[in-house]
């Protein structure tokens, strides 16, 4: 979790040495869609990570999760949302939703949880 | 939206005179996994309506839209959710993004409301 | 389905006016596919229709049911492929499923059968 | 193309009523992200045709199709692109191939060219 | 193989811990939905890993290709079936195509064969 | 890069070993859809780069840079084909994004630039 955090950060800062106006305030849009609002950023994270697993981008899952982990989600909480995502998303979607526990598992743990 | 949901029931009534055990098990899983849980039917329907903005299927998000105008999403819970499919899947989600205000308006006026 | 070959065919000869050497010879290998082989006709085309069942192309659906139906696919051969689909797809595949049972009573209906 | 360009409107009218910040900010760097720049627009929006067409949105096609008309994409050119698109996404892709070069038609026939 | 085997058993009883009564029916059609009726085991194998390489799924493709091995299919009707999902699903799928058959031949190397 | 080159020849070597008529044809349409022509090669591997992004392919992305670099694509060119993808695409294209920079310095190193 902590190496999946540093690459992520290492690789932000590269595209930024790129980054034109439009990937800049794309990435601006993304970080700002998550924040509380009418909807609490804990059912916004959700929506993040159940998107993020019927698209099987597991990046997207593991980050997803990190964030989860930080509004207070509990595992049964996980769980249901998950279910939704394999129903909607088929088994294609199984090798990612195994990966999201053993993430999750590896999140508590780094929690000392 | 009449019109859909004879159409779709018409068409479950078809399916069910083909379907096989694991058909029809399939069938229910896809309608217990939106049941009251640790997470309430109103924030499973949101993750419902956001995966199949991102998977692009139009008939998924109508489906989807009656359910959580029955659960009670308002305008702003209902935007700021589909806020987070639309970053997630990008602009090609546009058309569907598009369709899911004009359905929910439609949902409004057949309420009255 | 008469409407939908006819829409088809006409839609080929316009594309074929257009057609460079790359996509005529696109067009060819995806004709010469589905011919008998180690595999037999059957079988690939109960390939290239739970495959488009998955990628949720109703156009391409309806084109592998018209040569299932040729190839002597029964009532419940077709159900159990389909239902590989729904299982591996998820229910976003829902719509185009139950859509595939219309398309099929319409080809028997055509049939006489 | 009337009709197509008319409804298009209708509904970006219909969305801003409700957008919040977010999906105003999303629209316009949609709209920014295929101007003039290192590379001229026409490539941009040949990039967001083939995007589209991989990605199998018709009405995305239909919008990039419209705009590669504006910025002067010649038939060949257009063929080549579209071929690009075809070999990349493979047949799932072909009913949405065919109805580019009938959208592409009407487009030539609106212009009296 | 052996590896992949292992570290899928082991997922698969993290998953259990965290099941809950949807997730374990969804399991349970997931494995039934490829057992013998119309249409042979063989055949329901054929149409997983077509589906899963349309859907480029490396896992999915790789466990179909060891439930293939063991229902008997022969090089030439593997080639077949993946040349069928090759064309259905554009040389995007490519990469999965080239490692579906390294693992295939891995899988011979294990049987000796 | 090395690696992934010399990866991408072996496992070419074992296709064409199973390889029947209709992938070897498939393989030699997908060479020649990218030739100069109406539109030159370098617009074509843009296509097929910002195609791969949007469909989230990182193998497809990485052998569509190599190309780019060897047409002479700048920096300022990439960002903006890339920026185009991920507007298309959405935020599930941002880990391939980044992933495309690393894999762009990685050349820029190779070649001693």
């Amino acid at each position: 979790m902590e190496k999946f955090k540093a690459e992520r950060e290492e690789l932000n800062r590269l595209v930024m040495r790129y980054a034109g106006r439009e990937v800049k305030r794309f990435f601006n849009v993304d970080a700002d869609v998550y924040r509380d609002g009418a909807l609490p950023a804990k059912v916004k994270e959700l929506l993040g990570l159940v998107s993020s697993l019927v698209l099987r981008c597991d990046d997207c899952v593991t980050y997803h999760l990190t964030r989860c982990r930080e509004e207070g989600v509990t595992d049964p909480e996980l769980e249901e949302a998950l279910a939704v995502g394999l129903v909607v998303g088929g088994s294609v979607t199984m090798p990612h939703f195994r990966r999201a526990f053993r993430a999750w598992e590896e999140l508590k743990s780094d929690d000392g949880t």
